[in-house]
């Protein structure tokens, strides 16, 4: 807290430079900080308590629908990673390799890698091969299936550009890995987990996404496909917020995960994985955030709510804080949401100014006059409105104004996407809108040929970022070879 | 389920093979397999359900403290090892090493580790280097203290000899780790950590734990002094549950954990750390189970109570499930705890064996004569026990047995360890009861001299478990050396 005073850090503004201002946020909110450890961050604990309710919520999400968790070793032989070549080509390029198990002193004092290992282990950057092989252990009739399995872990991939949450050597996330008996149930699967996202994004995060399929060229080395849910951040660009893998047998045949069916003929099973990283809170921040620091969907703030109570003179203050603990008790019996009191000594403009910074969505202040008169004042950290409130009320209008918060930021985030969403039949049109600063999603028809993709990719840096379910339109030209194409693609920049 | 079915494990008695037993306990329950990583296990949906308890538990307990959670890289830079001479000694000699940061295909389409990093990096076998490193850059000013973060992770150390959840390369746990102004605050930080540890295994885990000290040679190294919880297994062995160390100033002055006093002195920080890890589940199975299988107590089972439906005819099945639907609904909704019903297709002779292999506390038997009866049978793992209550009373009978398990079982472990507890006056005693294959705690006085501890354990192979808080004697002379000793210790075979 003092160093924050003492150094009365400045956030630029998101106009003057996008990049400077998510950093600012991440550093005022006090949510990550870069660490000695070459491309990994530290999660603070204001960032780790984002990551602690979405671990809870898409958690349940999962065992509501018969998903267990598990856990499986960081280490994966060298030789797992052989046996499958798109995997290969995947993470070989970006993986941290265990080559020694022990380390000793030379003659200069110095600790040097001793131990040479046979096998060398690749530090997991995903896990099917090493759950895949457990799975060929554990199935063995068409009675083991489905196995729904998810696990809460780290990975690492060796990222040359690093950004805090958005790409960073190590990161946290969930991955789910499912077998089954039939295509049909790995498809749904696929998609249902995709859902989950979705809702998960939407109803939680506030945060509209765009449920789709990749392109081959950006789909997951290994898979048949892969489903995505893209979402767009404030500066017009697309990030992946979570994906969802159909594997087929891709993985299933390599690793021998084989089953007995009904007629007792051996099958491989169908795969599939699913995925969300820390990444996600890149996004929470970048889809809401503004100029004067963080702003936080409720469902998902650590800190819903705080209460600062004012006092004139310090012998007042006992008193008042005394008073309004009783309204804050209230509160948390009758909605349930837990309010934080700030006793700090400290101007009451300091304390405001704090806690706009690090998205608290809802504050509340009272002085004794409030008191006095029965009322307090609900700030949104949203809008910036002040709305005063009888205290026979408050429980009721905080409530209200919670899930007013929530719907009004996807709402807003929503109609951001819509003004930066065009279509366009031409590839003028496009790199028109690609050559802005500010430019965002754009729906062309395209026939499906990674040649046209990657010229797009080669002049304008922008790629594929899904093929969306929900378009309607049928039929159109591929705007770059001019081929009657049945498809439209959102092609964007991206994170 | 088929895999077991067909294998029909057999359950090593404990009398014949302790060890066996245990990994037969392992199996059957399928709380954890071997993986083909060397020393890694994988923790089982059944395993890593039970840790989610634990996970869920202690984490309260923390928070309730004031601590918070962060996450820190999971490798430490080389160089941070040789800061803390202890610390290399402690952890040099079993780690994993990081040297390369991709894998490239070789002539014989293998692949080979690549791109060599010019500061190898460890992975973490605990965190204090890197932790303490972030804390000398957070930490300023009187102001910014206490911090106190735990942290939920993965960390490696590369044992030779590994058993599942008892000694494995990698393991799960929680650090926690606390700077403070003075040493006041750190020794009882230290302390009310340990409380919270006793408190957990004690009332949730149902084991009772001794709280020491350990001797010098068995402390964490870079500890000023290490405290913990010992528990006694079945085999009269010891497992320490949990430690909890004051650290001092070992740290901060290596790391440069300073902070400014109220006096404008730049002083150093005093600081703890503690943690538990999966190693508990050892320590759960151990002192519980028994040669049916698992044994677990019911506040920290993930599944307390399951249902076996009984029909005759394969066409009273979907009635009686319906029924007992209804009642478990009813239990759910009056105790609080989730009924598990097991509707598979298999003799309830096998059901009854499955759960109690599984160490569910305890299972309700209901067939059609019950429900026309309006009653049920219960039937209590930990005893065998057959009770018969009415249905209308059935949610008090359960919520009353689940108590009587826990303290059972609590009480059940206190007295095979007050059974096999010795107080000693000679080294020849001492001899005696751990030349025996059942042995235990040996209470002797020592007179704090390593030499005389060395000894014991050469000759023994027991070693000082703890020297116990609670310990009521006074004085005496060490059974080595025969000094007069003020302190006893707690001597024992350990895990």
């Amino acid at each position: 807290m003092t160093k924050d005073k003492e150094k009365k850090q400045v956030i630029t503004p998101k106009s003057k430079d996008y990049s400077k201002w998510y950093l600012d946020i991440i550093d005022v909110a006090e949510l990550a900080d870069n660490s000695p450890v070459r491309g990994c961050m530290v999660i603070k604990p204001n960032g780790y308590a984002i990551w602690e309710n979405i671990q809870k919520i898409l958690d349940a999400m999962f065992k509501s629908r018969g998903v267990k968790n598990a856990y499986f070793p960081l280490f994966i032989p060298k030789n797992f990673f052989e046996k499958e070549a798109e995997h290969v080509e995947g993470f070989a390029k970006e993986c941290a390799v265990v080559t020694h198990h022990r380390l000793k002193l030379n003659d200069k004092k110095k600790l040097i890698p001793d131990g040479l290992i046979d096998e060398p282990f690749i530090v997991r950057p995903t896990s099917e091969t090493i759950i895949y092989t457990m799975y060929a252990k554990w199935i063995q009739s068409f009675r083991d299936l489905p196995v729904l399995i998810n696990q809460w872990a780290n990975v690492v991939r060796w990222e040359l550009r690093t950004r805090p949450f958005l790409r960073t050597t190590e990161f946290l996330w969930q991955e789910g890995h499912t077998a089954h008996a039939t295509k049909q149930e790995a498809d749904d699967m696929t998609l249902d987990m995709l859902e989950v996202y979705r809702e998960f994004a939407e109803d939680y995060l506030a945060i509209p996404v765009i449920k789709g399929i990749k392109s081959d060229n950006e789909k997951f080395a290994g898979a048949v496909y892969t489903a995505c849910i893209e979402a767009m951040m404030q500066d017009g660009k697309s990030l992946q917020a979570a994906t969802s893998h159909m594997l087929g047998q891709n993985f299933s045949k390599p690793f021998n995960v084989k089953f007995t069916d009904q007629n007792e003929n051996e099958q491989y099973a169908w795969q599939t994985s699913w995925g969300m990283s820390t990444r996600i809170i890149g996004a929470i921040i970048m889809v809401h955030s503004d100029d004067k620091g963080l702003v936080l969907p409720p469902k998902i703030a650590p800190m819903p709510i705080v209460i600062v109570p004012i006092w004139n003179k310090n012998k007042e203050k006992a008193d008042i804080i005394q008073k309004v603990k009783n309204i804050a008790n209230n509160i948390t019996e009758k909605t349930g949401y837990s309010v934080y009191i700030d006793e700090r000594d400290e101007r009451p403009g300091f304390k405001f100014y704090d806690w706009e910074r690090k998205g608290v969505p809802l504050r509340i202040e009272i002085g004794q006059r409030d008191i006095a008169n029965k009322k307090a004042i609900l700030v949104r950290r949203d809008s910036g409105e002040k709305i005063e409130v009888p205290l026979i009320n408050i429980d009721k209008k905080i409530k209200e104004l919670l899930n007013i918060i929530q719907s009004d930021l996807y709402n807003k985030a929503l109609k951001f996407r819509n003004g930066s969403t065009f279509e366009v039949d031409s590839y003028d049109d496009m790199k028109n809108i690609f050559s802005k600063k500010e430019n965002g999603f754009v729906y062309s028809f395209w026939c499906g040929d990674s040649n046209c993709e990657n010229k797009i990719k080669e002049e304008t840096t922008a790629t594929i970022r899904c093929i969306p379910f929900s378009d309607s339109k049928k039929d159109g030209k591929c705007i770059i070879c001019g081929k009657k194409s049945s498809k439209r693609a959102i092609f964007g920049k991206s994170y």
